[in-house]
Parts: C-alpha cells; sequence; structure tokens
C-alpha cells in the first residue's frame, strides 16, 4: 500500500510513515483514501482492526490484537458535577492500560517491517510500557530511554516487559530531537509521541466513538493533552470520517492540559499559532505525571484541532484533578489516573463558563487507569472496626446512619 | 421473569436468586431456558449484555455496561512455555481490572431491584473493589467486609470506590456464612463469591471465548481456581451453550490453585466428591493472593464441573507463577496478576504430563491486571547509565550486544 504522509499545515507529503516531521516544522500523519469508506466496510475482527481499512498496516499478530474496543458508557452519575450529559469513554482498559496501545498497535509493527532490527522510545511513563510490551509480544529488542532521575516504581512498571532501559544523564526534555536523529542512524525504529504510525493508531478511539453515536455523533469531546498526539489522532479521525461523509457535525475538541505545565492552553488563550516552550521556572510540580510537557511536538497541531472542531483548550489545577478523580470513581465507578480526570474537571469548567450545554452529549476520555498508582498504602482510609459476634447489630446501626445521610 | 434457580447437584430449585446454597449444602446458581437460543439472538451491545437473552436481568444502567467484551487475543509467543497453541482472554481489562466486573455488573442491579438499600460483600481484594464500584455507579451504599489485619494498600484500593469499609474482628473465614445470614437479617444484599447473579455474570466470559471460536470450540480453558466461582461460571456457560446445542465438543475446564492453599486440588487427585478446608497448618504463604482459599464455598461444584469436562484440577508453585508472570509480560505483553499467571503455569504442568498436546487450541484466562501490585518501587531493575552526548554510539555498541545475544 502505497501511503500518503502529509503536514497538516503546509500540505506536503510523501510516502514516508518514519520521517515524522515536515520541513516547515510540523509534524506529519498519514492521511487515507477515505472517500469510499461506510461503516459497513469494517472489518470482523475485535478492537481497533475493525478499522483495518482506514489503517495503514493490516492487522499484526501480537498484543496488537487487544487494542482498542474499549467501553464507552453512559455515565448519568457524573451529568451534574460535567454539567452535560456524560459519556466515558475508558481507555485505560487495555492491556497496557493506556490509548498508548492504539498506537503502539500500528507503529511497533510497523517499524518492524520498515526493516529496523529494534524499536526505540522516549518516554518513562505510559508510552514505554505500551511500546516495550508491544515489541516484546513480537520478539523484537526495545530501547527505552528514560531520565536519570526516573522514580523506581515507574521503572518497575516499564521494566516487567525486559527493554533495555537506558537511563540518559543530560536534558531530557531535547531527547525527542535526539531521537528523531538516532533513528536515522541506527537500526532502530524510534518512535515519538506522535510518530504517524502512532497518530494513526489513535484515531481509532474517534471512530469507535463516533461509530457507536453513528448516524449522529456526539457534541464534544474532552480530552487530557501532553504532548498532543493524542489530539491529533482525534482530529484525524474526524477527518477520515468527514472525507467518507460520515460525519455531518463534528463533536468540538476539547483539550486539557496542567495548570502545571500548559504552554498549549497559553497560546490558545493568546490566540497564537505555536506554543511557545515553558522554561522550567514556568512550571510546577502535579499530580498529572502523564500529562506534564513544557514543550509539546504536536503542540501547534493540537491548537489547530482545537480551533478547527470549534473547540478550546483550557488548563486545571491539581486540586480540581483530585476532586474529579474521586467523582470518576464515587459517581461512575471508574478508576482513573489523575492526569485522565483532567477529562471531567475540564468539562466542569466548560459547563460553568457556557461552552458546553446541559443538554449537550459529551465523551470525557480518561487516557489511562488509575491503578498503577494505587495500592502503595500511602493513603489514609476511614475504616469501623467491629467485632465478629456485633456483626448483624453494629451493621444495621451503621447503615441506618449512611442510609439517613444521603 | 421467573428465575430458574436450581442446584448442580441434587436438582432442586425454586425462584429465588438471593438464596445461594441448597438445602443440600450446595450453592445454587441460575438455570436459564437456553433451548431456542442461537448466535443470531445476541443483542447489539457492548460487552456481556450482548448474552442479555441468557441472563437474569435486563442491561443495567451504570459501570455494568463496560463490563466483559475483553480481548481474545492468539499469543503465540506463549506456544513454547505451555506446550499448546495459547489464546490468552485478558479478564484484566475492566473497570476494575478483574473478571470480577462481571459478576458485579449483574448481582449488583439485581439486588438493588429486589429491593435492598444497600450492597455487602466480604472480600479484602478484587470482588470488594467491583462490588464498590458497582454500587457507587448506582449511587447505592456499600458495606465492605475486610479483615482487621487487612495491608494498608488493599485498603486503599477498595477506599477510592468509598464504601463503608468495616474491618471484622474474629475468624473471617467465617464470615462467608456470616454475610449469608446478615442478608436475611438486614436490607443489605450480601454478594458472596457464588451467588447466583455473580455465575450468571461470570458465564459470559465462556460465551466470549466460544462465540469466537464458533462453530468449533477451543479444546480446552485454563482458569486460577479460588472459590469455585469463576469455574461455575464457565461450566454453566457450557451448559447453557450446549441446552442451545451450539456446543457440540465442549472445552475441558483446567482448574488451577496455589500449592499454598489448594483444597480443589487436594480432593480431586483423592477422587472426593468435595474438598476438605484445610487448617492453617495445611497452608502457607503465597504471592497469589487472589487464590489463596483454604476453605473454597464452590469447591464441590468446581470439582464437578472439571470433571464433567473431562479436564482437572491442578497445583502450581510461587515460583512457577513468578516465571509465568515473567512470560506473560516478556513474550505476550501482558501483565497479569501473580494469580493470575497460574492459568499459564497450569497449561505447562498440563502439557508436560500430556494432558494438553501441541496441536490444541487452549485459552489461559488471566484473570486480574497485574498493575494493581506493580509500581511500589519495590523490585530491582538492571539499567543503562549514558551521557546524552554519547546516546548514538553508546547505543549502538548496546544494541549490537542485544541483538547478538538473541
Amino acid at each position: 500500500m502505497s501511503l500518503s504522509v502529509t503536514c497538516y499545515r503546509c500540505g506536503e507529503g510523501d510516502e514516508n510513515a518514519a520521517r515524522v516531521r515536515c520541513s516547515c516544522g510540523e509534524p506529519r500523519w498519514i492521511e487515507p483514501d477515505a472517500s469510499s469508506f461506510a461503516w459497513s466496510d469494517c472489518r470482523d475482527y475485535e478492537g481497533m482492526w475493525r478499522y483495518e481499512p482506514l489503517l495503514p498496516i493490516d492487522r499484526p499478530a501480537g498484543v496488537a490484537r487487544a487494542a482498542g474496543g474499549t467501553p464507552l458508557v453512559r455515565s448519568p452519575g457524573l451529568d451534574d458535577t460535567a454539567g452535560c450529559r456524560v459519556y466515558v469513554k475508558d481507555e485505560g482498559e487495555h492491556p497496557t492500560g493506556a490509548y498508548k496501545d492504539r498506537g503502539s498497535a500500528v507503529a511497533v509493527p510497523h517499524a518492524i517491517a520498515a526493516g529496523n532490527d529494534a524499536i526505540g522510545t522516549v518516554s518513562y511513563g505510559n508510552m514505554a510500557m505500551s511500546t516495550a510490551a508491544h515489541a516484546a509480544s513480537l520478539d523484537r529488542e526495545c530501547v527505552v530511554l528514560v531520565p536519570d532521575e526516573i522514580p523506581a516504581g515507574r521503572l518497575e512498571l516499564i521494566a516487567q516487559y525486559e527493554p533495555t532501559i537506558v537511563r540518559v544523564d543530560g536534558d531530557y526534555g531535547a531527547l525527542y530531537g535526539d531521537a528523531l536523529a538516532l533513528s536515522d542512524a541506527l537500526p532502530i525504529g524510534m518512535l515519538v509521541s506522535d510518530s504517524p504510525t502512532r497518530i494513526s493508531g489513535y484515531k481509532t478511539a474517534l471512530f469507535e466513538i463516533c461509530e457507536a453515536f453513528a448516524p449522529d455523533a456526539p457534541d464534544a469531546i474532552v480530552v487530557p493533552t501532553s504532548s498532543g498526539g493524542f489530539a491529533s489522532g482525534m482530529w484525524r479521525g474526524i477527518r477520515d470520517l468527514e472525507a467518507a461523509g460520515l460525519l455531518d457535525d463534528a463533536p468540538r475538541l476539547y483539550l486539557v492540559q496542567t495548570a502545571a505545565a500548559d504552554p498549549i492552553t497559553r497560546a490558545f488563550d493568546a490566540g497564537e499559532t505555536d506554543p511557545t516552550a515553558l522554561s522550567p521556572d514556568e512550571t510546577g510540580e502535579t499530580i498529572a505525571h502523564s500529562i506534564g510537557n513544557p514543550d509539546p511536538p504536536s503542540g501547534g497541531r493540537a491548537l489547530a484541532a482545537a480551533r478547527d472542531t470549534g473547540g478550546a483548550v483550557l488548563s486545571v489545577t491539581d486540586d480540581e484533578l483530585r476532586a474529579a478523580k474521586r467523582r470518576f470513581a464515587v459517581d461512575a465507578g471508574f478508576c482513573v489516573e489523575p492526569a485522565s480526570a483532567a477529562s471531567l474537571a475540564g468539562a466542569t469548567r466548560l459547563s460553568d463558563r457556557g461552552d458546553i450545554d446541559a443538554d449537550e452529549s459529551v465523551v470525557l476520555v480518561p487516557t489511562g487507569t488509575g491503578f498503577k498508582e494505587l495500592g502503595t498504602g500511602d493513603a489514609s482510609v476511614a475504616t469501623e472496626r467491629v467485632r465478629r459476634a456485633d456483626l448483624s447489630e453494629r451493621l444495621g446501626s451503621l447503615l441506618g446512619d449512611r442510609l439517613g445521610a444521603r
């Protein structure tokens, strides 16, 4: 299959999916010929491979087959908090617990087919785990570049798939550029957050959402945003469906950043086309590890996605994230990572300021499971202590109190 | 809908799904009229609600809608270890990270519809989390009875859904019986590991597996086994499909216990109909927290399931579990909990002793995600440390070593 790999901004393109950046500087993506695609063309495959006709590779072997097909659940318990009709697309229900598996499912087999002896990535979070897992399932060597001061818990999560873990002593933020150069110099397919093949995989989340609503569409989709890769995938998905004539009224894309590192929000508010990288003294600590990115490589494309769809980019604080994470669990039964709570916290802000109406159908996308950061025993938990012999009596009275307090 | 709730052993039954035990002492299950069911009767719903015609309730609201629909992945990387053609049914990809959500999805809404003011359970593991999450998503009070000496990490995992957590001072093993009595005395729907409505939910995992293979069926299914509840669900599913005429050659059910607490294996090997509860000095420590049960309430039914399908019950050691958990990650890209690794460790033993042939298609069912027990930073991890300026040169040489060693 000959690919069309293009730049969303200047329109230039070629067939090289391994080339991440356009000569104009912007990231590229794969543009399929979707003009004749219909929902009935979907394959009878599990998960994201249903959309094989719009993907740059045929369904591969390995854990890639478990990617996609995550639940989309109407969650009325969150309506009051979000100020709209809430649907939750739980991307945490993936083999490595995050939407990253959609991207790895395309990017890793594609890089192998392109002749790379090994796969590599620059990440110490969900992308590292996902890339390592997908390479492992295809029996390929994987190199993960992590910062020298990586916390031991993160290291353990990545190490279980047994990639070669390289702690890089030096400016970790500069490694995105280094990685692209390494890919040219060595037989390693370096997969960064916005490799064109990754973006292809991400768009399947948009396909699943839109197919569930078809022939209608949700009014808006709210996603946590870091590098801008997932937002780009969502936008690419919208473009594909528009090209196919399957989306009359595209959902608005709302992208939510952590206030501790929000260059895309700042650029959106200032009406700029591109974000400006934040200096260390412009960023802060955050519980939203997965989205604290001061220099997002697909920031310009994320801005374009929000503007083109009539959406917005906004930021939320850690206090809002904590509150939203709690509501996900207590009102809807979902355990999401702190960064993923940005989807709900963002929706709350958007409805408060009138961007989202109460009768609108809004899909929140928690991008990763919360289980990777729970169970350490650090939290203090209120419990009752009862002797077994007193259980019936004490439970009866306890229950009366609890039910009365509701 | 009038229910038929029966005893697999003596055949007695009535319509009361809240009654867990038969007067003969054995656990009961819900027996639908499946005689006219065809695959084409499946609903156009996501996940397990596809099988609504064979379930005791209509599709409920809430997180229940996210249950089921887990990936079934051909995983050739595990063939050598397991000694057969391996498929992985990854039950960890659930809202609370375990197959328990299938049971809660039926049992919790059913108990609410039956008029209970609150839901309760006896568990400090996956079932506690799942029951609490499902009750939360339906805005109902939930009471979780945990042992007094529960580890703080476990408590944190359960507490996120904000149930009333009661630490019981006394013999925790005796609480199964207490719970059934409490359910009669108080307006609490106490859901134990083998409540008939839970078993109904579990059987959907079997339906998904068999529908994927239809009109054929896998040769065998290997599941970790603790209380015998999930094994019962698998067997109930087989019986439903046999009643419908959809299963000519049912898969053999192999049930795997931890050698540290394996009363069902002992009874199987001794040719007994029921397991004998193990005393504290007959049990040991194990990393397989989720399946260490010295007194399994559905042990007799699990034995019958294994024998009726031509399968077996067997045990594996912690060393075998550690090795199998590693292979799941390194050869297939799945992060499973230690107890879930019993599926692969069991298959290895079964093929070694000739119970499973190399050309047989065998479904391993890791029942829970490993992420709840990872990321604590306890593991020691080998890494390379490289200065950024030396990255290209050092990576090239590192990679040469790694690829050469393959």
